[in-house]
């Protein structure tokens, strides 16, 4: 196919044209093509060489699963790496072919820049699926249905009254959008047609006087086709957008965020339209959550805190016992606990839930050639999360499972990661900062002696919807994004000492205002997670008086909150593992 | 003259061809023009109408220096001001005057994307002064002279070497330098053109195989051409620069900093080269400095350190004496003081000294009309810094005139900017940080209770050179040059009570390695101003034990750095100035 289209290589990611993190079964074609199975990956097949281009995260994992494919495998974080188009230019491929629907249009026009310059002729919708993947399974058709407003909190009218406030202070008419919790959000709408999203397959665009929302028909009901009608949202077959792209008319200014859509609908904004770059609205709008999404991650919490201290016990009475029992295992027991909480639609993300050395790998899986055998004496980190009508959750706990007491090092690694939660948590700071002027609080008790961790120390959350979700962050690297009063976001900082344990431990907080002044409105965050810290990794000399109350008065919270949806028994447990320190 | 080139506005900004802080009065036609002294504004001249764009730290003086001059004043911090080339297009003037050499080259880039979408014409070379400025002063011609090797510490061969080897590593053959302190820094060249900074007014062309001087031979002595010529280095006439670009060949690769060159300099790159942008890298060199100016750098705070004292026990005595003095009596002493250390060449900036209410004017300047009288229980502010041989220095101490106890409130503040200046020193931080990720350290304490400062927390300092150099900072602002070891750089968090006081502490610190370890290498800083605080302004009560024993550490080192260099009388006096708390 490659020849008859007089294509010399071509590139195939992983994503699909939403520019998500979890993607159906239809757009694994690279996991098809290569056998590669990670989550993380580009293929790029030449006419006489093929390469697999991935992260330290899937090197052995790769390794593995390309042997015998003749595809080369690329490890992206060594810096002799050469880039994708770097390497075809290199190569002397004269013409490139990729899909443009799976291509975010950043990534694609940084690609291009290269090709110009190197004469390199781009194909932008070179699609072999029909050939080469008979067996392609069809879109997902999962029901699309109304999220009610006694959670959403917000009418879709009054939603799209405040998109086209913020649409016209931006000089846009128009405004396509692809991401998929952009949509579940804009239109009070939840699927579930990828892993752990709330999510159905659609686009939409929202122009001066129509909302169209482009889906499969089939997803929706006629309670739902009632409803879109009643809120004035226009219903087109899924790929029309593009079409209907085209026709728009000349002048018109499109709202264009080029990291939020793919390439192909970057093309098809007709040339006599004005692009207005920024941020998608919506994804802008959705980061501020309303009172009720606020109050509904609160109720949230407290289904969360009690399934996670009946599996914390369930766990500390196995172990006791004895049983013979895996890490996954526990992702199951997890689940099980969590599926038993009213509202819970299931998890939030595939558990990480890591024994010892498995710790140490950031982004570890258990699965079952790789689980581990849980056993005394050693720590386990668990990373877990829900989704709940009332909101979505997302938690670290780090516990220390020895009988007698817990090795000095790991309670010294456990106050670096509390006490940079803390100062993190405890921060107030004026309105208009970014994360990355945040970050060190985190992180100011490892650097100190010369430690670090790899990954972000904050990402946003949404309300029944992705657990990762922007367009904030608080990390080291640049985000332009600011932090805003009504944000929900994660604190994770974190330590891993490679092939004994990682260490972790992530509460959900809400942006809050801490008050006014002459120098403007400051902001501060105030803890949403409900579970206690494991009292066994505490070492009370490490701390300040003041970290020190803010671990009882957290931990007294965490009673206090959970007790009531307790048992006798639970509640005597609960209180021996909140007690003063 | 503006009628005869058909030009409807012309745009006079304040700076000169090199873009620096302190401009020679050759180039100050904007104050010749408009009667506004400022040293930050521009003034726009339409057909019909005249403005002058300043910021708020001028309002008051622009006010009164514009009236009855028919410019009308714009006050840039407003929201509602318009930028100058909005109000251009606003006023419907079809074409604009500049004279190019005066203007960033990226300023006026930003101007003409302005400017092209309304098709307003810009003539880049309108130099009228010959008609309308016929006393113009001419271009300094003061000597430039060698700056000897054991001084700066590196010498021009291993300088050009070293420069060559960062040019080919970004890919370019050619660079400008058009920033005064980069030629001086590049070719160990000291002047006296402008105030405050040992520079002479020079370009330099850095070829593959030529090292370009371009000044007025007149500033050269024969000592100093055969210096030239033992270093190969060419001399050629001041503005002969831009004939040379115009000779640059076909294809070569030429370094454009549109931040550091004026636009002349970038639209005399020829369109048949290409153009390497980013940090001009001497300024990125000269930042970090090498061994020799680092122990210069601790001698001159040795010598300003016992100047500082001497003045400040002169001003406590004439205090306490009753004496009249006012503000600018003490810019005047601490002058005197610093010039009777040896290699003093001066100020390196025209002292800050500030009384009450003064203190809160972040720019206040004492002058013969503003100047208060210094009386007991007040607050005196003291912003000053020198030239030495051996390096240039900055520093800030605010100081209690109170004859008995300091007020609490006061005190309150001295903690809140003492704890942000030593958590900022006692910070550690991985190698690649930027600026912004460290400047909530000196911030916190402020932010808790809902304070700030408008200004930045850093700025580089030069050796023997400009007290503010780039290109790193801490600041708020997102700046992406990373913190290297070996810089030299300011650490000053303020408050400022309007109508009362000023509070700032300034320390120099130079940012040196901390350690390796598995996740690279680590940084810190070390203080390098010798002067103490003021322990009248200090209660014990608002610190931590480890920020008392800093406190202490840091008067013992003064004491023991300073000690040796004073008489037996100043010895007592320095010793009840820096007693333990």
């Amino acid at each position: 196919m490659m020849q008859e289209n007089a294509i010399e290589a071509c590139i195939v990611p992983t994503s699909d044209s939403h520019q998500g993190e979890y993607v159906a079964s239809h757009f694994k074609f690279r996991k098809y093509l290569s056998g590669f199975t990670g989550s993380a990956g580009t293929l790029v097949i030449g006419k006489d060489k093929a390469g697999l281009w991935t992260d330290s995260r899937y090197y052995l994992q790769a390794e593995q699963e390309l042997r015998g494919s003749g595809i080369d495998l690329y490890k992206t974080t060594l810096p002799e790496t050469p880039g994708i188009p770097e390497w075809i230019a290199g190569m002397n491929y004269r013409s490139v072919g990729i899909d443009g629907e799976v291509f975010a249009a950043r990534d694609a026009l940084k690609m291009c820049k290269v090709f110009n310059k190197q004469a390199i002729r781009l194909i932008d919708n070179f699609k072999p699926y029909a050939l080469v993947w008979p067996e392609r399974p069809s879109l997902p058709d999962s029901p699309l249905s109304v999220f009610p407003l006694k959670y959403a909190g917000k009418s879709v009218e009054e939603k799209l009254r405040e998109l086209r406030a913020e649409l016209s202070r931006q000089g846009a008419d128009y405004l396509p959008v692809s991401g998929l919790d952009d949509i579940a959000w804009l239109f009070n709408l939840r699927g579930s047609d990828v892993d752990f999203n709330p999510v159905g397959l659609a686009f939409a665009l929202i122009s001066p006087d129509t909302n169209k929302l482009y889906t499969d028909k089939k997803k929706l009901d006629n309670s739902t086709l009632s409803y879109l009608k009643q809120n004035n949202i226009q219903l087109s077959e899924y790929t029309s957008l593009y079409a209907d792209l085209d026709k728009l008319p000349a002048g018109a200014a499109v709202f264009t965020d080029t990291a939020r859509i793919n390439y192909s609908i970057y093309n098809h904004i007709p040339s006599h339209c004005r692009r207005v770059e920024g941020t998608t609205p919506t994804t802008a709008l959705k980061s501020v959550k309303n009172p009720v999404e606020i109050a509904g991650f609160r109720t949230a919490m407290q289904k969360e805190g009690v399934a996670l201290l009946r599996f914390w016990r369930w766990f500390e009475a196995a172990l006791e016992e004895g049983k013979e029992f895996y890490e996954t295992d526990l992702v199951r027991k997890m689940s099980e606990f969590r599926l038993e909480q009213e509202n819970c639609k299931g998890d939030s993300f595939y558990s990480i839930i890591s024994y010892n050395e498995h710790g140490a790998i950031v982004h570890y899986s258990p699965s079952e050639s790789t689980k581990a055998r849980i056993l005394p004496d050693g720590y386990l980190l668990v990373d877990t999360g829900g989704q709940y009508l009332e909101g979505t959750t997302d938690i670290t706990r780090t516990f220390s499972l020895y009988r007698g007491a817990t090795p000095g090092e790991f309670k010294q690694d456990y106050a670096r990661i509390l006490k940079g939660n803390i100062a993190l948590t405890e921060c107030i700071f004026p309105s208009h900062t970014r994360g990355s002027q945040l970050d060190i609080m985190a992180r100011q008790f490892l650097w100190k002696d010369l430690l670090q961790y790899g990954h972000g120390t904050c990402h946003g959350v949404g309300h029944f919807l992705n657990v990762h979700e922007g367009p904030q962050s608080i990390r080291m690297e640049e985000n332009p994004e600011i932090i805003k009063a009504g944000m929900v976001m994660s604190n994770e900082p974190g330590i891993y000492r490679a092939g004994k344990y990682g260490l972790r431990i992530e509460n959900m907080m809400l942006v809050v205002e801490k008050g006014e002044s002459e120098f403007g409105q400051f902001l501060g965050f105030e803890t949403l997670s409900l579970c206690p810290l494991d009292l066994k990794a505490i070492d009370k000399s490490y701390y300040t008086r003041r970290e020190i109350d803010w671990i009882n008065t957290y931990q007294r919270n965490v009673y206090n909150q959970l007790s009531l949806l307790l048992s006798e028994e639970e509640k005597v447990w609960l209180a021996s593992k909140t007690k003063e320190i």
